[in-house]
């Protein structure tokens, strides 16, 4: 035995083919839907420097970027741990759109609407469902205020769930401005906000009772108003166009476009705020009944690209949160066979070319076709497109070559059927349209 | 103005839609070819330990790792520089491969034939058309021994330039033990291998007078035999096959398969060698005649995972250069449009829901529907259709609603018709198969 680990680092990940196959669907399956919406792929590096992923309201998350050691003669040690990396990968796709928006702004379209798919990284302490590596799949409107922005980004990704065959989770609509004007209204003073946020921001993760104890800790007494809030987060609408009518109606008039176009829950809770600092304007969060945590979530970000030098730049995204998407997946019992067709069978070395000929001729009409790669017998030959969850083995014999024709045997029954190639042509196409439709 | 970096770090690269796009489908297209031959996708993370990627035989590689510093207390900068990183990003995809294996071989198939696409990452020195993040496409099969394997790795990267449209590339061929073996024969001391492997393998790249003068250095005085066959790459088949009997019949049962399912040309070019250490047997490389460098390559690396712990597992693969190819299929004149079928305007406030209707339901009828996200007037929506490459631009003003119709622009002609929602869905659809066929 080796030393050498055979696992891959702590928090990541290997995907086996049932898995990859699966993953794989599911992001074609996204990526059709954002574009169906008029979403433009865009794809930027895993690493940027670390100028663009510090300080632009990231968050927790900046505490996060795993760091890439500096080369050569620009790693110097002396100059304090500091000074040894100036590039990180990034921990989301939107500093990264911001920045890639200011470079490439005079050739893109105004507004802007870009999908981007892709990993991202960061050093959360490993635990069970926790990922240092994971893939999020955004769409963003760049150059708009229009609350259509905050409509078309959510409704592009309910369209996903539905594509994909779930259930539509809920949305959750809230904007911070509301949450900030009923803390005025119950005198909650304005330096108490940000931890406030902080403790709101543990709803779903921690204890009722823990929850109570920090907010007194925070605002020095207890606090009703906030209390029942916080536990509810439910408030009288009438109250909420009250204190802050704008904000409210922005999210009235997204909620009602939403019921219109799809059947899901959506609620205005103004409770929910999300960990990014950048959001300026509504934010929102995709979430299953049962399942703690969100299946996505997003808002505008109106100021974020002016840090990197553009003119005001109102923006509004939405982010899939792809690996709970995909727990759900395999929940719902979704297929992940990622069997071909048919496994070739090799008779022997001198039938080999025609028996390539063959596999070569069916892929050639769409058929997912693995040759045998090996010299075997027959019987391993059939043992292995078994594991392979092949629908079909075919055998070229000196018999059937004679005959040109080519035995078909389905794994499933054991029936053998002699075939012209014409004949398994359409026998296969039939069996791989019957799999699909089941 | 800001001072933060708007561009990407050195290296790397930003992708606009159009690129964006096509790098998109050529991905899906080089994967369906690849599961077409029987091939699973499986996916390892970016991040492997260094263990894992150094001293496995990745040859100038591994002093080109990006390194991942370490965090908090384990990062101890009174260690000294090796100690400041345990990770690093994968310099291929052979690597992560083998450690894979090695980790899920008993719940994999034997024989295993796998598929990976996904960047790779290499701190080289920034250059034009050599990048720091790069997609590798690789087919690998291990488990088996047989040439079937060369086969049908080499058949599935051929079958991928076939699906993309573009010429075959030139297959080139060798074996390092054919080349040990005429340099026996030459009498070049074994302790001269290594160093001459570094030389042929800049044949593409320098001039071929350099070349000569680092073989002098190397070999102490002028050799023909060596300098001729350096030069020509040609050498008369005959003497290879009495120096290396096997070897040579094995590379010969690959070329005329190859040769039999494919019009590409095929040789054999005893003055190939592949930057890896970790090959054992046939090596291969894909060239488009005219274009310097390689497309693709690989080999057979039968002690690989070995390293990392398994029995004897012989293993070969192949992996498809995908940045070169994208300047292949750029210079094709592949088509890059990104656009969609049609823009939905937004007449008014009013309408607004209606119109959201409208583009819900064609993105149903499996169009690509944009929906301008704004408030503007009519003449900037058109605009901004056109900028969308988009097809049509779909109205619904307070007469259209009134006849329960939509006006649909053709945006090439300005040609305007009226029609019931049906209408628009074939004259959508229809427009939308001529474009593809085009």
């Amino acid at each position: 035995m080796s030393d050498i680990p055979t696992a891959p680092p702590s928090g990541f990940r290997d995907f086996l083919p049932d898995a990859s196959s699966l993953r794989g669907r599911a992001i074609e399956t996204i990526s059709k839907v954002y574009r169906s919406y008029g979403f433009s792929a865009i794809a930027t590096p895993a690493v940027e420097d670390l100028a663009v992923l510090t300080g632009k309201g990231g968050g927790e998350n900046e505490k996060l970027i795993f760091k890439i050691l500096k080369r050569g003669e620009k790693l110097d040690l002396s100059q304090g741990p500091k000074e040894l990396a100036d590039m990180g990968l990034r921990f989301d796709l939107t500093l990264p759109l911001a920045r890639f928006y200011a470079k490439n702004r005079g050739v893109l379209p105004t507004p802007f609407k870009a999908f981007a798919i892709g990993p991202v990284w960061r050093a959360e302490r490993a635990q069970k469902g926790r990922y240092r590596e994971f893939i999020q799949c955004d769409v963003d409107i760049l150059g708009s205020e229009s609350a259509l922005c905050e409509i078309e980004v959510l409704s592009a990704a309910l369209s996903a769930f539905q594509a994909l065959g779930l259930d539509l989770p809920a949305v959750v609509l809230n904007d911070r401005r509301i949450l900030y004007a009923l803390l005025a209204e119950w005198k909650v003073p304005d330096e108490k906000r940000q931890g406030l946020c902080i403790i709101l921001d543990k709803i779903d993760k921690v204890e009722t009772s823990i929850l109570k104890q920090d907010l007194i800790a925070l605002l020095g007494h207890a606090n009703d108003h906030v209390e029942q809030f916080l536990l509810a987060g439910q408030i009288d609408e009438e109250l909420l166009l009250k204190v802050a009518p704008e904000p409210m109606q922005r999210l009235k008039a997204i909620q009602k476009a939403l019921r219109d176009l799809f059947p899901s829950p959506v609620e205005i809770k103004p409770n929910l705020v999300r960990g990014f600092d950048y959001y300026t304007g509504p934010v929102f969060e995709l979430r299953r009944p049962g399942v703690s945590g969100s299946l996505g979530g997003g808002g505008r970000y109106d100021g974020l690209t002016e840090k990197f030098g553009t003119p005001h730049t109102p923006a509004c995204g939405v982010s899939i949160g792809f690996e709970r998407l995909m727990l759900v997946l395999e929940e719902s019992g979704a297929k992940k066979t990622s069997g071909p067709d048919a496994v070739m069978t090799i008779f022997s070395e001198e039938l080999r070319p025609q028996s390539l000929r063959i596999a070569h001729d069916l892929r050639s009409n769409g058929l997912s076709v693995d040759v045998y790669p090996g010299e075997a017998k027959l019987k391993s030959q059939f043992k292995y497109a078994d594991s392979r969850q092949a629908r079909f083995a075919l055998v070229l014999g000196p018999e059937e070559a004679s005959l040109r024709k080519i035995k078909a045997k389905e794994l499933a029954t054991g029936a053998e059927s002699l075939l012209e190639f014409k004949e398994l042509v359409t026998a296969l196409q039939h069996a791989q349209t019957l799999a699909q439709a089941s």
